[in-house]
């Protein structure tokens, strides 16, 4: 049985055809153009294959209300082409099988709990820090989904004491993506992540932020396993900074056994969002 | 088919039965004392019924993990006594029948979400503003867990910059219970909240701290109902003052049609507790 998944995110979309084990026999990625000429291209690639199902996990904002009339909708993202894109409905008369939708970074929990790092546990965090932030949760098997997916990047945080930036985001200024996202290390520093890889405080300060909104998620959602991805955290030292800074924040308050398997890095070398894209139909 | 509650709280034991349609047919409710007498006199009010299960929300922290050695235990708790006390495995020597257990306010949540406010709704937190600070989501029906009980009342907030306060929480200072709860009042004060109801910027920045923790809950968990109780929040003000305050902090990034209904006080006359206890047990 082959099933269909696309990681549709803002950058490139990645199509991939795969089977219920969680094995990827074949696989495409394009840039992210205008969106009828992006989802043809899409198209183009599984007409070759027969998938009885087809997973996407997409950018967002999205909205994933089952009661809404723009059900299945791109929000409103910067992308203006791409704003209020019927992107379900679409992909719905695109093909004849049933479609699933969910966010990126949703589908990358799921495809780390299936098949990844977090095999085995009850409960899954997702964190991906790259141009924003944004976070997915699975418990006992399911994306959790309130009446929207979840924004997870848009809690407040405290401001590190040495760091005079007033943030990123257009409407928090300092909430998480505003002040830790790589377009935020951008503004701040009026340079590239990568240009500041020798600089140790940028780094101090983004483990402060991301410790911090780890800990706060940790007590709202207990998870088992919290897993950090996405372009910024290919700084490894981060890891590191950010397990230590969250167990000072934490401060005994919860029993945190192994703090190294708490916080870890993905598993499925950037598999994990077309894997989970394909889990989405089970 | 008569069920057994119980709203196990620090203060006071409320013991109720009541049928499955949420009717509570008896009551009775007593301080709350040392554990084994406090367990004695409910067992003595139970007793007199026939009950068929009896449903359990305490104070915590609890240990709610399954897999956990000592599931069902009293954790560290301030109340001496009270700490290691294997409260499920009382119930269950001293019943005949099932015993279900979960957080006192896990328990308020689903009450409200049967038989009160939040009845129609698929996902409701409910937020205790008391001594303490604690919260509870209900979703789908079912009480939302991780590896254990939320500790919501841990978060960490950003500062009021006119709060020179320091935090009345001995783990983490600046979380929203160490800023908000009726004990941070009370020692920031050096008053209790009802000597202070003429002070108008006591409930500002008390109306600030708990507009951004609800921001921060709403992102991560997009609850379509949010249901504000606990004995601070008899200071009724409060809750206009919350509302205003969180749409600012939301500042349009998500929808919300009607913030008046989205943000509510409880609707069951301090019968929520012992409602949900008994709606443990469905």
């Amino acid at each position: 049985m082959l099933i269909g998944g696309i990681e549709a995110g803002g950058t490139k979309f990645v199509c991939a055809v795969g089977d219920e084990n969680g094995k990827v026999l074949d696989k495409v990625s394009f840039p992210t153009g205008d969106p009828d000429a992006t989802l043809a291209e899409a198209k183009a690639f599984f007409d070759q294959h027969d998938i009885t199902a087809l997973g996407v996990g997409t950018f967002g904002p999205v909205d994933l209300n089952r009661h809404s009339d723009t059900y299945g909708n791109i929000l409103n993202t910067p992308k203006t082409k791409w704003r209020n894109y019927p992107l379900l409905k679409k992909f719905q008369a695109d093909y004849s099988v049933p479609v699933y939708l969910d966010t990126d970074v949703n589908a990358a929990c799921l495809g780390e709990y299936n098949y990844g790092v977090s095999r085995g546990v009850d409960s899954c965090l997702y964190i991906t820090v790259g141009t924003g932030i944004g976070a997915g949760l699975v418990q006992d098997g399911k994306v959790f989904q309130g009446r929207n997916h979840s924004e997870m990047g848009h809690i407040l945080v405290q401001k590190h004491e040495e760091d005079p930036f007033e943030g990123a985001c257009p409407s928090h200024g300092s909430c998480i993506e505003g002040l830790a996202s790589g377009t935020a290390i951008e503004k701040r520093y009026s340079k590239k992540g990568i240009e500041l890889v020798d600089n140790e405080k940028v780094w101090e300060i983004e483990a402060y932020y991301l410790a911090q909104a780890i800990m706060n998620y940790f007590v709202v959602l207990q998870p088992e396993k919290i897993i950090l991805g996405g372009g910024v955290m290919k700084q490894e030292k981060l890891y590191s900074m950010i397990r230590q800074q969250f167990m000072e924040l934490l401060n005994g308050y919860l029993q945190v056994e192994n703090v190294n398997e708490l916080i870890v890095a993905p598993s499925l070398e950037d598999e994990q969002g077309v894997l989970g894209a394909i889990a989405l139909c089970e």
